[in-house]
């Protein structure tokens, strides 16, 4: 059985951990991202957490570090371009940094991408060759498997999904453009919508449908896009999935074309371990 | 030099000719579709038009046949699964009925993609391993080519990207959803806006504009979710790209995230060859 690290680099938690080839996750530590201090306080955290980690497993024969981070970010080059939950993080050589520092051989991609890289070998993925990944948290981030390959694109920068408009004169998102899936489906744009109203429980349900159409509206998109076999949602919104799977279904029958309405749209199943086996994936598969 | 047949079916025309392996077209003959008459009738006519063209270059060697038809299309099983400008073709099992009359290797695949794929080897694609390709006439089509590939999908479904919705309260598309591409920036929606308000040249340029951002605003979108090295149009649109690139790329500057605005937007350069040339590359590529 091969053995690498991994490691989960979140604007809130920093989570590093020892997978195998297999998807089992042997040992891991976490704490809190040091996400205002710059990319060496980060790195340092990385250190201790593998010291940490490596002890539990003293003298195991590590194939890499596959390391999964906030983008937009270049796999290819191996550079962080920008970090919007990572204060200075801005045109960071990540990869180069991280091989420097523990002399293993180190790949790195973005958050979207590897959770999709980890549901697709050890998840809600199994089994199909053509898979979309929506990951829906603060904002909307994904990954697409086509032909049993990650969709990277250009400089490696492909499935910014989030930042589909499916609004011509919608809300502005962090990113500056108006009306992206991102500012109109995200955990954070459910959130604005939530505390803007300052409801009841009924109007709470009316909330979670608003989201649900929305994500439906984008799901649609890609299905038309891509033709996936298959759509799976994961991020915090897959908590509640079962709250959402009725009207995001409904919207997409009612918008997807009949050859697309059939696609299964699932929720994912590695949960908060999704980042941890992708970036091992990274290394591994 | 290897040659195959090319056929080009659309729903105004059908075009069938004699192509090799380095894009030439050898000859070439078309006549109107007898587009109300249903698959026996079209066969027939492309029959007759085998024959002319066959005609030019007796006893010639052919690899096969590659037929460009409308779609949705599933290129796997061969099938016309509906053809909007096409009466009665659902469900039509074009490849093995092409097949079956030519004793040919038949390959099919939707305009989209034969467009796609003919920018790709003989036009403004080459040299480029990742490409988009946007047909806009009547309706929107697409292609997309990723590492040199044709995106294909479930049952060959992919790149349906004019009924990707930009707008959630847009019009409604003949597709059936609301606020597709395909419903705002069309030749078919420009000239509908155009008729609506029998305009005079000073506002035929404000058309022109509003056509041009809703371009943009989908390009950018594509831009985010393929990250191509290139974003190429076709159709009846790029005969008027000089009067548009100017706002498209204005839109697409104002609404990409920085590391996608440098990607070059260019017309087609295959013009009304490129379904034939594309079709020819379904056999010899």
């Amino acid at each position: 059985m091969k053995h690498a690290l991994a490691i989960d680099l979140g604007g809130t938690e920093l989570r590093v951990g020892l997978v195998d080839e297999e998807g089992g996750i042997l040992s891991q530590c976490s704490t809190k991202t040091a996400a205002n201090d710059g990319p060496a306080a980060v790195l340092d955290q990385m250190k201790n957490l593998i010291d940490q980690v490596l002890d539990t497993r003293r003298g195991i024969e590590l194939e890499g570090i596959g390391v999964g981070s906030p983008g937009p970010l270049d796999p290819f080059e191996g550079v962080v371009i920008r970090a919007p939950t990572l204060r200075h993080w801005i045109n960071v050589p990540l990869r180069d940094m991280v091989s420097k520092m523990t002399g293993l051989r180190t790949v790195i991609n973005n958050d979207g991408n590897v959770g999709a890289l980890g549901e697709f070998h050890f998840g809600a993925g199994q089994g199909y060759q053509d898979i979309v990944y929506v990951s829906v948290g603060t904002g909307i981030g994904g990954g697409v498997i086509i032909d049993g390959r990650l969709l990277l694109g250009r400089k490696g920068l492909a499935a910014e999904i989030g930042h589909m408009s499916i609004s011509d004169v919608g809300p502005v998102c962090n990113c500056g453009n108006q009306g992206c899936w991102e500012a109109l489906a995200s955990g954070g744009a459910l959130a604005l919508r939530r505390e803007r109203h300052a409801l009841g429980i009924r109007d709470q349900t009316k909330l979670l449908e608003e989201e649900a159409r929305y994500l439906g509206i984008g799901i649609t998109n890609l299905l038309h896009i891509f033709s996936p076999e298959c759509v799976i949602l994961g991020g915090g919104v897959a908590q509640i999935f079962d709250q959402l799977v009725g009207t995001i279904t409904e919207t997409v029958q009612k918008r997807a074309m009949p050859p697309f309405r059939d696609v299964p749209i699932v929720a994912a199943t590695l949960g908060s371990n999704a980042g941890l086996v992708g970036a091992g994936c990274l290394i591994l598969r």
